[in-house]
């Protein structure tokens, strides 16, 4: 519970912002599988710090890997991983040790554990999601070689939104250094993007993901829907509040004769206002999603703070801020559902 | 995988729709507990079409509790339950017995399995629900008696939405035949339940929960941070398609200056944007969170469908079918959250 | 955890000794597998007293299955099942109630839970197996369609011991009353049951396992070795308290060189020291393990027992008592050592 | 499933003997636990070769902690760890690149995976029990603290038994470099151990270990009685072949009425027969079980082999060997135990 995702294709992942290195062991890939390790840091690189609305911190995150790969194939034991951490003047983190942010998980780990690391976010930083997208890219591998590919891509920041969302151009995305797929719209969000970081102030986003090549079958029908499992992986990506399927929100003001999707001969439907998942279990249609987040509140400016014993205190956090970390998100998203449908599909052999 | 939700409180569920009966087994629910049998039964009657504009099928659904409890108090060991299924005559479903109806889990359960029950959907039905309510009614009793309190109400359907979602008052909800808290709404939705309902046709809409005296600490922080088991539960429901936590999709749009919830001394929040929960922890506010739900696409007139060997072909589904089918999942939204918190509540006293 | 058994073939149980029912449902089998309900009931058969030295007790035992079988072929989603306690005196428990018998889980389940159903044992009683046995009915159906055959027969009753434990003819097993392959071995293992029960105390013994036809691979190799499954599977059957795999213990005063088993060209080998897993995974060789019972401590006469305000006090517990338990717990092994062999082949298919 | 055990604490492993690094996650480790790294290297030096009967290897091990512990105080957040291997001469191994050795695992492995790294037994050398090591020496802490200790010596090698299993001096266990505490069962051990030695031979033996301090209510009733999990966890150490629980396999052969532990005034009872655990649940007295190893099949001469293409081949391993691996598995045995009580602690947690 809480460090480990997954059934059979499980990652367990550890490590705090600024203790030794963070990394992951993914348990249940299968053997035999060719691994590209460029590929892994193609991924990586995607995670990082893209252009210059981002931070300007500087993270090389070498991945070592330590076990269950061997000459580039996967001998089916535990793949474990791990990114050191750059070290840190822990004296900049003095001033953050007993005061809690606000919209921060400060006070929330204090009052599980009694005891937190306070450096840089210790376990609650968006650092943890090193490992995710290490496992992902893994597991994108795997998928790959079955025909299925995972896409993803910046559909809304602020207020400014891709106007077609169904049909997104994942080419132009990967140009992109807000990974938006709609010149027109990454005009608008570069934009404020500018405006909003001169006020020291942040934005958040909605990013929409497309798995292609998926077929039917994929996902258990009553709890683990595939539709709910791709929530509960996107919903704990750090800043994620909110997750929908096909028309998701929109489809609540549908009726059903506008709903149905109407099969084609073939068993494809004319329509995918369902997502590509009926009854939790996927129905070969592309399954598509989105995930919305919202701003981090680490402003370039002091915040009102409370300190452990309930006294008001105003901190400024310090030079580097991201003001959108959406855009970064996006591999994360991808390696997420690669997670999930990964794992969906190797359950699926048991069945067979 | 797949039939048994939970980690410390578990359930495992079973039963297709026209099968012998459905139910399900509660595991780790603590010894000692008071159980009020007549709770229960209310919560299950709340599952029920309460009035004219739902179906007119008669489930009197009496639960039979097979272990676990004895003399009115949990022993510590599972409780198993089920409720019969009423027989029904076979022969109405033999037209469907090779066709796949649009939106619905016949195709996908049949890529999946390679066989199905098609008889009233089989485990795809929402009678799977039945086993969740029980569950969920003893998690409610055990959650009441350490202060916690769920409750839930409809906060649209179609295109009618509560105009103020920040005070819903649940007193009016239970007065209402639709769940609303809102009498203006309310009748509006009563409304376009009729002219929908008399075209044949379905509504979709929204349900939203608010979990109230949840202390500071619950959840755990990466994988399974409670806002993505709460996300999971709720996308696992039979028709749901969105959740948002918070201010969820809206959140997108705002600065982080906005979303911020700064502290008050005793370190409750000043607003509550994240809806009860940073970092994936509890902060001792308010759970808040939406559900969305498609419109059921089983209509008052005849569907185009295919079979199972690609042939088009009309179906008319039969006289029985539910406008909107929201209001009856209030119940099962409220359910699903109680085992999501009581399980966090469980695991929360490993850590302490 | 405690009333679920297995990862992708998962059984769970429910139900106290003298509650309504006692059951289980098996989640994770899979579709379209033909079930002759028959050998279901043929099995359970076994497990009831088979001869006059054993309890007299009428237990008609109807299986009735709620879920997951139509027309005889599984449908992939959760077999549920349970079997009627008949009605019982409570009044026949009254003098039990504070009661802690020595050698049972009466102390140690009030201690657990604070609370027990201490009519017949509750939960603690042998009639949980009932259970066990249904689903290893199912999972030995299913492995016999997959060639693989579970056998089992008692090797050792109080002092007597089966000559030779490497040939056991299971087809004498079956014609046995106690279950015995070797009639000189019987013969006087019947003399010592009657002879002990006439004073009114207990036998144990030992049973051995013969699981043949299962190929190479299956099982995983570090915390769950087949034989740490086996074992955990084993010394979950009440009264159970040793397990050893291959020679076992007696491989203690081996050496590595009389203890190696040398390859044949086709990768059997000459002998079958290990037991058929070498590394935790089967080498493709009949697996053999055994199983030591204590004898029940229920006996003919007033036992000295304590109440829970820590008084001394005999109680005789009544007229029915088995002297010697161990044949009936021979299907009990064959079903749980059916449970972990399914368990690992569709697991492995994961992996393949 | 494989690499990860336990369940409220769990430990996931990974590494190959010859792979980067061996190491694990201990995950569900309560926060503000103190931890003495001293004691960790301590336990870990106890499974090193400790004297001159067995392999003169030469292995520092440091165990470097990547995450989960700040200042000597856990965080609640997973604990991390690895130890790097030492790099060794892959060309040493070449021989074995196509051959399978008896009774080891390497024809097993190539069934399970296709595929496996040949260098020094990779996944299914005993170097993997490093990380049960530490973690065991972690979990021991906790259970220090809880007034719990695990003890465990040498009881047999070979065909030489120590006289007295009741009374084990764990004092004389801790000077005696065969962790042996009868002094002249040791002085018998020693010889046959250099005797076999010169043979070029090997020889198993039975560890025993005793938990003192572990209050009565713990392990759950049904699958995962404390002995069934204690059984799952000595049963996956390398070469475990037989595991028995107070009396076991003796218990067999008593009656009832000898076998009974009949209880003092306080609970507390006359004998322990039954090892400290009732119908799986611990009863407060001393828990108390045994663990056969078989004689490791590495021997110092040429062995019969068999090449991947099924020919015989005579293959000479090299130069180390032990002749006796069994004192070398006293801590692993108690680091199992440590972890499957400190389980069963905390999850009792969630009960009360």
């Amino acid at each position: 519970m809480g460090n480990t995702f997954g059934t059979v294709l499980r990652l367990t992942t550890f490590g705090e912002s600024h203790g030794e290195a963070v990394g992951g062991v993914v348990d249940g890939f299968p053997a035999g599988v060719q691994i590209d390790e460029a590929k892994i840091h193609q991924l990586m690189a995607r995670r990082r710090p893209s252009q210059n609305f981002e931070t300007p911190r500087c993270e090389p995150d070498k991945v070592r890997f330590l076990s269950g790969i061997k000459d580039g194939v996967t001998l089916g034991t535990p793949i474990a991983f791990d990114v050191e951490n750059q070290k840190h003047n822990s004296d900049d983190y003095e001033q953050l040790k007993d005061v809690f942010r606000p919209s921060h998980a400060d006070y929330t780990y204090q009052a599980k554990y009694g005891i937190r690391d306070h450096r840089g976010g210790g376990r609650a930083s968006a650092r943890e999601t090193v490992a995710r997208v290490v496992a992902g890219a893994l597991a994108m591998q795997f998928l790959e070689q079955q025909g299925i590919t995972i896409d993803a891509c910046v559909t809304q920041i602020g207020n400014v939104k891709v106007s077609n969302t169904q049909n997104l151009d994942f080419q132009t995305t990967e140009q992109s250094p807000l990974r938006c797929p709609d010149p027109d719209a990454e005009a608008k969000m570069s934009a404020i993007i500018a405006e909003t970081q001169q006020k020291g102030d942040t934005l958040g986003g909605v990013i929409t993901c497309v798995i292609s090549g998926c077929k039917a079958g994929l996902g258990e029908p009553v709890f683990d829907k595939l539709s709910a499992t791709l929530a509960h992986a996107m919903m704990s990506i750090p800043s994620a509040r909110g997750f929908e399927i096909g028309e998701g929100f929109a489809s609540a003001a549908m009726t059903g004769s506008t709903y149905a999707d109407l099969f084609n001969a073939d068993f494809t439907t004319k329509t995918n206002h369902s997502g590509g998942i009926q009854g939790g279990i996927s129905n070969g249609m592309d399954i598509r999603f989105s995930v919305a987040f919202h701003p981090v509140v680490t402003l370039g400016k002091p915040m009102p703070c409370i300190t452990s014993d309930g006294k008001a205190v105003e901190v400024e956090i310090g030079g580097r801020h991201d003001c959108c970390q959406v855009p970064r998100a996006v591999p994360i998203v991808q390696s997420m559902a690669a997670l999930v449908i990964m794992d969906a599909f190797l359950f699926q052999k048991t069945q067979n």
